[in-house]
Formats: structure tokens, C-alpha cells, sequence
């Protein structure tokens, strides 16, 4: 069977399997008897991940940002980063400003890149590793999610979404310089000082970002925690009109933004730490959407299932 | 311009510049008070880096063992892998072998494979990011050598060279397996425990490996350092016939091994860390070979220039 046949998610947990990695947004190892480092990588090819509109420097931030926001969902704070890259016969100056364009990303979340390689290629390939360090009491993984858990994000989930639809409808160069979600899209800003805010609140039980995509992530949560979530469709933040949806709220990728859970009694220290929307919250099992006047006692609101899917890169399916 | 006009050194130049990095085999963090975090990252392509005649467990293995050789080069103790993969719609076996065949090398090295990205792409694409952690009064360097000093490589190089002339001569499966030359081309040791031992034995001004060839490490040296080096034919360790020569020797790269400076009076020292060839000694300046009876007062010797020349890919020529 060939590994498209099989499935992306299907590969990562053969691999997973194998080498007996926890699956998480970052590896997590030992550094000092009160430190843990914390360290992630992520590949990105032209094609398959920059759409045309992007200009060298975006797609450096781009890199830079999706790969220090794994740094961000553990709570932990950046400590350099290695970039890679496979090169195509390109003008220099493309490089350069896609090396400007990572740089001023990894300088904004307070850290450098260190070091790297080049290798010549047919289609641009970037690589970026990240590392960050985190204190043990501190550090939040996947795992952790109590029932009675508040859900919350930062952000609006399915904006990067709505900027790749705005694209689809052929923006003008000006109405692309202008839209929001567009920005959000080709410069999300990785969410480094609220991870930090947040794993020092105490408040937080489990983090991850939601770059799969908010249904996917709940699933992912869910599974790890064998544990349920309950969403509510009316505090659900959606991406402005007319490109967003509550669609795309749930199902698009390409958003760097924390996805987390807070113990109830503790919700006003987590807003302390950062702006947050409480979107739901956990429950014993299932990942459902509550639509409308439900819950108890409520009338006329429906429950529907959320489905486990999304995908982990946004182009995958131009 | 393009970067194939400007070639690769170049633009490693202008990045390393811009960023105002150190070139060095891996970066270097503070850690704690008495230990560096090393860390290093390494690209891989299907067509460029790998010959058709590797299988993938040796593909694998080779893109593990191309990073730890980093690590060792630095005289630090390798910490963990990550590897991002941009996979093409190939066998799942296929890629099963290769995460087997990284995960033996990386095992090997005493560490483990600890996280990573996948992403699909036409042409198979491995990048590994290697760490490692070193006492920062063992570090080793290019930088720091000392006029005088003898030295010295690790093995044979140009073995990989001399695998893949071998493997032009259109060997037989048989022969292919036979070949000591193709084996150290394909499956590559890090020299992880002489790294550290070299580290520890306090006998070792400067190293770096050798993967871009001993010609042009010598001459990154000479540059870094501003000194010379006079390499000796008579003891420089060439690759057996038919397929090694001098010019192997000195221009091919691809070979794993450790080139280093030691202090003339500490040379018992390095000789108990690991097995090593004396090959000749650093001078105030220029990179010259002497053949044959040369030196003071001799008869009969030559000393010719070694060029700046060699290849970070192995296969970049084909």
C-alpha cells in the first residue's frame, strides 16, 4: 500500500508507533533538574503550502511563525531556531527577503535563527526547527483535560480559511493588502506571550494550536483524554462576512492560534493572561456542536456532531 | 542575479552575514552555566543526495548519520533527532525502512528519534535536526588553532568517494555489498564516542568533519583561523585501488569523519582517544601538499597547492 493510500495521519501514527514519540507540538526533553527543552520541526514546500499571492518575505514569516507556534502551545519560551532550506535557481533576492521575512518573525518572538543548511532543489523546500525551554511545573501538554474544563481560543478559528477563500474570489493586489483574514493568513503571529502568560496562570490544564484546525484539534484532545467536548456555536468566534463561516470556524487549517483548556474555578486568571473566548466545554464524551437555545432546560437548539476532519495544510487541497 | 550564478558558497556567505551567525558544524546556546546546547540541521533530497543503488534503510540511515556527524564534530553528546519528511506517493514499506534504518544510526549514537513533520511532495525530501549538549570547556571548534600543531583525520578520506566510483563502474549486487568503499558511502558511522573522547582528552585545538571533502575543510580552517596547513601524501590515508586516489583523497566528499588539530606535545594524548593518522601540520600560512622527500634539507620533494575545491553533495555532480 502506498502512503497516500494510506493516509497522512495514518503514516504519522505508524511512525509514532515505531518510535514510541508521544504526540504532541513539541518534543519535550530534559535540560536541568527544573527545565525541560522543548524542540519541533516542520517542512514547507512551495506549492503545497505558499499560495502565489505570497511574497518571499511572507512565506519566510510563515515559516518562522507556524514553527515557533509549537514552541507557543507548550508554554515555552523560544530559544533559536534552525532553518533549512532546498533551493530552486531563483533570483538572490527572493532569498534574501524570504530570510529577512523569517527573521523579523523569529526576532518579534524574541529569539534568532542560529544556524541551517542549503541544498539545491528543484521547488522550494524550507525546514525550520525550533527550540524553547520551559520550566517542569510549567509546561503544558495535550494531556490534562478535566471534565468540567472550560474550552477556550485565542483568536478567530478559520481565519486563515477565509483568507485563502478571499484569494479564490481573485482579490485585487489592494483588496489583498487590505484584507484582514488575508493577513492573518500569510503573517499569523505566533501566540509566544500568551503561552508564557498562560502556563504561568497556573490556570490551564492542556494546550495545543490549532493549525489542523479547531475540529481536528477537539478530536485530537478528546482522544488523548478520553474525554468529550461540548461547543457552543453562539460564542464561537467565526471569521467576518463575507468569506467566513461557521464552516470554516470548525474545518479550515492554517490558523496558529492556542486552543486550551481552564479549570472553571480559575477562568479569571486566564483572562488575566491573554484575550480568550470560551467556546464550550468538556464533557464525559462525544465532540458535538450545540446550535441555538439548547442545554438544559433550553428550547428549539439543536447538537450536532463535529467531525474529525480538517488538514494540516492549507493548500493540500487546491 | 540567481543563486546558482552566486553558488552555494555564497549565498551561505550572504545568509551567515545577514544573520550574523557563526560557521560553525552546529549552533551553540547556553544551556547552564557549564554546558552548550549544540544543535544542527541537515536537507536531503531524493535525486541529489541519494544514489538509485541505496536502499531505504541506508537513505535513513545516511540522513541520520549526516547530522550526528555534526554533533560529534563539536565533541558534544547527541540529545535527540528530529526529522520532517516530504513524502511522495511512495510504498508505506518504503518509508517504514527508512525511519528503521535512521532510527538504528540514531540509536547507535546512544539518543533517539524524538519528533517530526511530515508533508507530501513530489520528490522524496528528508530534513534532520540533531541536538546534543557539551561542557563549555570541551567544546570543540574550528576555531583555535595554533601554528604548529600536527594535524590529524579519523579514517580514510575519500572512501565515499571511492564508493561512488566504484558504483560508476557498474558493480554487481554481489560486488556492490563487497565493496568496503560503497559500505562507508552508504552507511556512514558518526564518530560520536572519538568526538567526545578527542572533547575530554584536553589534547585538540580545533575540529569539524570532513563531509565537504579534506581540501576545502582544510581551506575553511586556513580562512577561519588565518593559518596554513602542509598535508604530507606520504601519510595521508587514500582509499584502496582500484577506485581510491589522492585526488579522492582530497577533493570528494561525502565521508563522515573528523579532521582536528592537536598540540604537538599532546598528540599521545588524542592517539589514546581514538585511532587517528598524523597528515601533516599547520603553517603560517597557504594549504600545500608535500610529496616525497620533501621538507628541510630532502631531495627530491614537491609541494603543490591544494586547491579550494570539493562538494557538499556528493552527488551535485551527476
Amino acid at each position: 500500500m502506498t502512503i497516500y493510500e494510506l493516509g497522512e495521519t495514518a503514516i504519522v501514527n505508524r511512525i509514532i508507533k515505531r518510535l514510541d514519540i508521544e504526540f504532541e507540538d513539541c518534543a519535550i526533553m530534559d535540560l536541568t533538574d527544573t527545565e525541560y527543552l522543548v524542540a519541533t520541526t516542520d517542512m514547507f514546500h512551495r506549492v503545497t503550502d505558499f499560495p502565489v499571492e505570497m511574497s518571499a518575505w511572507q512565506i519566510g514569516w510563515m515559516c518562522a511563525a507556524a514553527t515557533l507556534s509549537d514552541i507557543a502551545a507548550m508554554g515555552a519560551r523560544p530559544q533559536g531556531m534552525l532553518v533549512s532550506m532546498g533551493l530552486p535557481d531563483i533570483e538572490s533576492a527572493f532569498v534574501d527577503s524570504m530570510i529577512e521575512g523569517m527573521d523579523a518573525c523569529v526576532c518579534r518572538c524574541g529569539t534568532a535563527i542560529i544556524g541551517g543548511d542549503t541544498d539545491s532543489h528543484q521547488e522550494l523546500t524550507v525546514c525550520g526547527t525550533a527550540l524553547g525551554r520551559v520550566p517542569k511545573d510549567r509546561i503544558l501538554r495535550r494531556r490534562g483535560v478535566n471534565v468540567g474544563d472550560l474550552v477556550c481560543v485565542t483568536g478567530c478559528p478559520g481565519m486563515a480559511g477565509a483568507g485563502m477563500a478571499a484569494l479564490g474570489r481573485g482579490l485585487t493586489e489592494q483588496e489583498i493588502q487590505d484584507s484582514i483574514a488575508v493577513e492573518k493568513f500569510f503573517e499569523p503571529i505566533p501566540r509566544i506571550g500568551d503561552g508564557l502568560r498562560l502556563a504561568e496562570s497556573g490556570a490551564v490544564t492542556a494546550m495545543m494550536d490549532n493549525s489542523d484546525g479547531l475540529a481536528l484539534s477537539l478530536h485530537q484532545l478528546a482522544e488523548i483524554n478520553g474525554c468529550g467536548f461540548q461547543i457552543r456555536a453562539d460564542t464561537l468566534p467565526v471569521p467576518p462576512e463575507p468569506d467566513g463561516s461557521l464552516d470554516l470556524a470548525l474545518y479550515a487549517g492554517g490558523d496558529f492560534e492556542l486552543l486550551f483548556t481552564v479549570k472553571a474555578s480559575r477562568l479569571a486568571d486566564a483572562c488575566h493572561a491573554c484575550e480568550l473566548t470560551v467556546i464550550g466545554e468538556v464533557t464525559p464524551e462525544g465532540v458535538f456542536l450545540e446550535r441555538g437555545e439548547g442545554g438544559e432546560g433550553g428550547e428549539g437548539g439543536t447538537t450536532e456532531e463535529i467531525e474529525r476532519r480538517g488538514y494540516r495544510s492549507l493548500m493540500r487541497s487546491r
